[in-house]
Parts: C-alpha cells; sequence; structure tokens
C-alpha cells in the first residue's frame, strides 16, 4: 500500500527536537512493504494540518498522523481533524472513566488531561494502554492518528498499525525484499562504481548512505511475484557480499561492536580497551549490546598522563621522551589494558580529537592505535580530518574494525565456518524515553 | 519570511536514514526570525519532487531543497526541476573545468562526475568550494538547492543562504527571540503546571519537549517591533529562571557534561568516574567537551568483577557479600577511582541495565551511584525503567546531574555570583561526517 506520514508540532518545525518518529514509522512501514512515498512536519496550526490531511487522503493508501495528541495548550491534532474532516467531536466515556481513575490514584487534581477524552467522531480507540492513538477511516482511507512521544508511538505502530494494515481489504503490496550493507574502510564512490553493473538489473535498486565514517549501501528487491522476489534476491546478496568481501562489516541493523561481540565469542577470547582521545566511546559502543559481559572485561579511559601511569603502569619516561601520542605510549597502553583485564585482545587509543592541542609534527586528528592479541601487540598511526566529534567516531570505528579484521583473519586460518546470517529483528526498540525514581 | 523545507531521497522515505539536514535547517531559519510552516521529504521520483516543489513555491516566501544533487544514479533532483519548472538543463562550463581538474589531481577516471556540470538554467552556483549548490529564483521566490550531506549542506545554509534571505527584498520578518531551557528532574506535566500563568501572556510561546530523560522549554518571543521583543523576552526569561530553578542545568545548546565541567573549574576541581552499568557512557559525555582536560582526570568502566578488583581495588570479600550491584560497592568504586586519578571528585556507578540480570530483590534498572566530595563519599539508590539503552542514559545523566547539584549548594554556600550566560552559537558543527587515511 502506498502511505504518507504526517509529523505535527512547532518542536520539530523549528528543529528544536528530531523527528525520529517518522524515519521508525517509513523504516517499518517499508520493511513490511509498504511504499512511503511523502513524509511531512506540520507546525501546530490547524488550518495546515487539515490541509496536509487532506491531500493525503487524496493521494494515499493509508496515512500516519503523530503528535498533537498530548493534553498540553498546544496539542491541536483533534482539533484540525475535526475541522478538516467535518467530524464532531465526541466525549468517549471509557476513556473519561480511565483519565479519572488515574487521576485519583495520583492524588492528580489536573482536570486538563480530561480533555484526552474528546476525539473525533468514529474514532476507534487503538489501545487498552495508557496511551492516546486512534484510527479513523475516511473516504476508505485508514489513518493512524499516535502520539509523538517516541516509545509509545513506536508501540502502537508495530503492535496496531502494521497488523491492522496487513489485513486491510484492497492490499496489493508489492514482493519487496530490503537487505542493508554496512561497509567500513571503502569510499561510496568506490563502492558505487564496484556495484555499477549490479545496479542495472531490473526490479533491482540499490542505495548508497554515508553514516558518519560508514557507507551503507541498501539492495532492494521489487519483485512481481514471491518467488521472482526470493530468487532475485539471492542473487544480488550473494553478488554483493562476494564484490564488497570484508569491507561488509554488518547487515542491516548489526552494529560494529555488535560484530566484532560475535566475533570474540566464536573465538572465545575477551577484549580490554584502553581509551585516551576517544575517552569511553569504544566502550561505550561496546556496553550498548546486551550480554557484552560475556566478551568485555573492562576499559581505562586514561586522559590525563598520570592516570596512564597509575591505571595502565605506562612508563614515565616514556611519556615525557615521546609524548602520549606516540607509537611507543600506545603500545604500552595495549599491554597495560591486557595487565589489568588479563583479556588476551586488548586495543588502545591515544591521539589529538582537537578542536587544540595539535602541532606541525602532530596535527589534530593523528592516533595511534595499539592492538593486542595474544601477547603481541602492533601500533597502527591514522589521520582523520573533520570536528572533535568526527574525530573521536571515526577513531573508535577505526579501532574496532581493526579488532574484527583481525579476528576475521584468524577465522579464516582456522577454516572455514559459515555462521548463520542474524535474524532480521522488525522492532527495534531503540527509544531512549525514561522513567525513574530516586529510591532515597 | 514563511518557508519550506523539501528533502529528498529513498533513504530518507524508507525510514534508512535519518533526517538532520531538515532539522538544522528549520532550527536556524527559526532562530534567524523566518518561520517554517512544513517540511516534506520526498523519494527519488521526479514527479512528486517536482509536485512538492511546484506547490511550495505557490504558499512560501522561499524553498530550501536538500538531496539528489550527487553523481550516483539515484541522485534526480535537477532532472525533476527541469522538468517541473520548464527549465532546460545547461552546462556550467566553469564547472565542468573545476570537475576534471579535480578528477586529474585524483588520477581518476570516473567521467560520471561531470553530470555535476549541468544545472538548471538560470542556476546560480552558491559557492566556490567543492560542493554542489544553487540557487533558483521562480515566481519571484527563492529556492535554495542544497546537497544532502550534512556538513556541506549546513555549511551552505548558514554561509550562503541565511545572508541571502536576510537581504531579500519583501523581507518582513517578525521580531523574534528564542531560548530553550533545558531541565532534569521535574515531570513534563509538573513544568507544564508551573508555567501556566506565563503561557497566557501575549506574544509569548512555551513549547515541552522530552528528550531523552530530560524535558526542555523553549521560550519564543513573537514581539511588534524589536523593543517590545527585548523587554518581553527578559521579563519572562527570569519569570521562568526563578520558577524552574535548578531544575533547569542549561539553556539552549548547553549538554550537562558541558555544565558539570564549568562548575567543575570554576570550583578548581577535577573530577574521576568510575563505571560498570553505564560502560564508559558518562566518560564519553565529558570527553565530547573540548578541553575536558583541564577538569577530567580519567575513568574506569570496571564491567567485569575481577576489574573492580584489580582496578579500583574493590574488595573481593565486598563483592561477594553484597554482590556487584550494592551500596558497598558503589561506594569502594568512587573511592577507588579517587585513589588512582587524585580527582577530587569522584562518581562511581553499579547497576542492571538488562535485559537480563535481575533478581526480585534488585529488578532491571536497579543504580547504586558512589559520590565523593572531598573525600566525603555518599551513596544514592534509583530505579530506572526503559530498555537497556534508556536505562544507560538515564542513570548517566542521573549521575552527573548529582555532580551539578553539589557543585551548586557549595557555591551557594561559598555567595552570590553571577557568571555570564553563555554566548548562542549559530553554527553548531555537530556533524560526524569524517574522512581519514591510514598513515602506515
Amino acid at each position: 500500500m502506498i502511505g504518507e506520514i504526517i509529523a505535527i508540532g512547532d518542536e520539530l518545525t523549528s528543529g528544536r527536537i528530531a523527528n525520529t518518529t517518522s524515519r521508525f514509522a517509513a523504516h517499518h512501514l517499508f520493511a513490511a512493504g509498504h511504499e512511503i512515498v511523502a513524509m511531512h512536519t506540520i507546525g501546530d496550526t490547524p488550518e495546515l494540518i487539515g490541509e496536509a490531511l487532506k491531500r493525503a487522503i487524496r493521494r494515499a493508501d493509508f496515512v500516519i498522523v503523530t503528535g498533537g495528541l498530548g493534553s498540553t495548550t498546544d496539542d491541536l491534532t483533534n482539533e484540525a481533524v475535526t475541522r478538516a474532516l467535518n467530524r464532531q467531536s465526541i466525549l468517549y466515556p471509557e476513556l473519561l472513566e480511565k483519565i479519572r481513575a488515574r487521576l485519583r490514584e495520583n492524588h492528580n487534581q489536573d482536570n486538563g488531561l480530561e480533555k484526552l477524552a474528546w476525539l473525533p467522531e468514529g474514532a476507534e480507540i487503538l489501545t487498552d494502554k495508557r496511551m492516546a492513538g486512534y484510527m479513523l477511516v475516511h473516504d476508505g482511507v485508514p489513518i493512524f492518528f499516535l502520539p509523538g512521544v517516541p516509545s509509545q508511538m513506536k508501540h502502537l505502530l508495530v503492535e496496531e498499525v502494521l497488523p491492522r494494515l496487513a489485513t486491510w481489504t484492497g492490499n496489493n503490496r508489492k514482493h519487496v525484499r530490503l537487505r542493508v550493507y554496512r561497509t567500513f574502510g571503502l569510499p561510496e564512490l568506490e563502492i558505487n562504481r564496484l556495484l555499477s553493473d549490479i545496479e542495472k538489473t531490473k526490479r533491482v535498486k540499490i542505495g548508497y548512505y554515508p553514516v558518519d565514517c560508514e557507507v551503507h549501501v541498501s539492495l532492494t528487491i521489487l519483485g512481481r511475484d514471491d518467488d521472482e522476489a526470493r530468487r532475485l534476491f539471492e542473487e544480488m546478496d550473494s553478488a554483493i557480499t562476494r564484490i564488497l568481501g570484508d569491507a561488509i562489516y554488518g547487515i542491516d541493523r548489526e552494529t560494529m561492536a555488535m560484530v566484532v561481540g560475535r566475533l570474540l565469542q566464536e573465538s572465545d577470547r575477551t577484549i580490554g580497551v584502553a581509551e585516551s582521545c576517544t575517552g569511553g566511546l569504544i566502550a561505550s559502543k561496546i556496553t550498548e549490546i546486551p550480554g557484552c559481559s560475556n566478551w568485555f572485561t573492562g576499559g581505562v579511559v586514561a586522559y590525563a598522563n598520570s592516570v596512564k601511569e597509575s591505571l595502565l603502569q605506562v612508563d614515565h619516561d616514556l611519556l615525557i621522551r615521546y609524548g602520549a601520542v606516540s607509537d611507543p605510549v600506545a603500545e604500552a597502553m595495549a599491554r597495560g589494558i591486557g595487565r589489568c583485564t588479563g583479556a588476551p585482545v586488548t586495543l588502545s587509543v591515544t591521539g589529538i580529537a582537537g578542536p587544540t592541542g595539535g602541532s606541525e609534527e602532530k596535527p589534530v586528528g593523528t592516533v595511534y592505535f595499539g592492538l593486542g592479541f595474544d601477547g603481541n601487540i602492533s601500533t597502527h598511526l591514522y589521520r582523520f580530518s573533520g570536528n572533535r566529534k568526527a574525530i573521536q567516531e571515526h577513531a573508535a570505528m577505526t579501532g574496532l574494525d581493526m579488532v574484527r579484521r583481525t579476528l576475521l583473519d584468524e577465522r579464516k586460518a582456522r577454516g572455514p565456518q559459515f555462521p548463520e546470517p542474524p535474524v532480521r529483528e522488525l522492532v527495534d526498540d531503540d527509544t531512549t524515553q525514561c522513567t525513574g525514581n530516586r529510591e532515597y
């Protein structure tokens, strides 16, 4: 089905807040075989909201509207809908009862929340849970109104909207296959050149997306039937995998740290990291992964030289003679973190992230890596460009990629293995909306 | 002026890539006094691009179009423009010369890049630099076509588009003042209630935006003249600052780590951090800040218990008797990191980020903090909810906020001080686009 997405809120049109929900919706709708032809972001202006909604109803098979359903004064979606679609605002007694019960429970006197019990006539409430969200069918087009709070919107999209769309009559969805290849180390134009033949294949679409210092390549198959889609997908997938080789570090939603973790577990090794200029970014990327305690022992953020000495036992003379950003210090850091974590694989990073601290000999962007593998330590010098954040990100990814390639080489030396490709997850609950209470 | 933004690319409508450029543009255009009424994201389909462009020209005083200007086969913006606006595609010889020179320089045979020298008739090239981007005036409406690469788009918007718009005739921009108050620790509805009176003031607009575990409050003044705007802004600013008090940790683009760093420097102290469940996230937030070496000595990511013992000298018996996630271990970690970094302020975090590892007594989300201040250590227990990432983010922010409040209390005890509010930066070069070369 062809869909449009409308996100509502002055916080979006003024650039105050990044619109993450539209992207999430587009991603999952696309993966479910729907095509999103346009996404709109409209401020809190009922007239413009109504106009966008009416236009979308004319063009699309379904519409998703997010935001503006809350109780604060700038939440105007329902007002816009009732006006644009000529519907009355109706009190939903079951909603009112729930809201009142909740207010009583929290000893809350705020009657403003009762506004949430009024919905446009014909609205079908999407969930029993404590969140706004309803469906309205207008001129045969289902319109889903979802809250702007990312966690709620994502939950409702996956649990309520996708199933309803899948069973919607008149559903003539295409036979789509999608895979994303995440690459590191090859420039975008080079990848484009390598895949130029594949690009010419009918019903095959290749996209190139630089993301930070990676390039993601998407393969989309739009088959005329399921058999053709499957056949084409398998053919193109193996071609791309062959052509790009180890430059592909992961597929779909796999991160570099996830892949490093998988390889470490396969080789039954753990890793410890010693970071200076990346300042904990590598450890943080690692510890994002659930279960990383199986392969990550710990790390040191040795920012001050005194900490390099005290925690990593880097020789004082070495720091004086060569400077903290040097080959010997990177090596000593990699050795030191191995000593105190007991990990057979170690990674150290020391460099100049800027904006100050550079010299002619060692400009901003100069980064030394130490890589320890079963006691052997190699060092590597890179020069990155960009601002502080870009240098830190590039250095962190480069370090993790070194570990990945070392483990891959070792696996190849051990002989062929064909691990299962990871299962593609539909729901990425990557929200950081959170609640918490201090206990004492 | 009233503007619309159109972002182009299948990578956006399929949800593959987050659209960060539209938000950046909206933010800066808004700050410059323009009003963005709608933002659209359109796939790589020339018909839909043309339709959106023509509609925007009818409704808006200016239009920004981003993406689709590159040399790969899915870059179709120029084709869409020439068709929709009935303009010929013209070869720009000066562009061609530059492209050829660059190809020669890089020993590159790829003639595909020469496509970039063809632009719609009437296009005015925006910059001499090596990036695409041009302006076209259609029916009196300036349309700016910018590359989709975030760093280039941001550069051109700030350096070329904003100055051109500022001097555009017929410019009747409003007198706008904008400030964002970043709060931590108060629920959104409570803030809404506290500011309900201010909200009723004419020409004053208050917005509420939950971002991760923070709530950002925006104050927008739309004055009839500059004097009124300034007067109203000062009045409202001091009211909000008084009402929300210490719950405001920063304004505009200040991060929690920046504020902690400023307070540490004011008090002439440094900090060291010992992280278990946050896994380097706190250190990483700190080391994002340029110049943090003045107030950050270093950290330990003590993920495995053995590392808590070896690096932080946490007593083995303590770990056995109370478990790693406990009050005594948080305290010992805060003491240990003080010992090895020499920092007078220390922060330790140990908890269960999930999704596994919880128990009835200590469910997922249980986090103990240790806070050391000049040798005195206090411990604090929180329970957070959400997924792994949310718990890590909330714990990191809570830990930093503890340090902030402790330093604020101490400053108050020292007597009143009125530091200058930080200067608002127009250009946030927060891109992580990066390039880099291996040196050996």
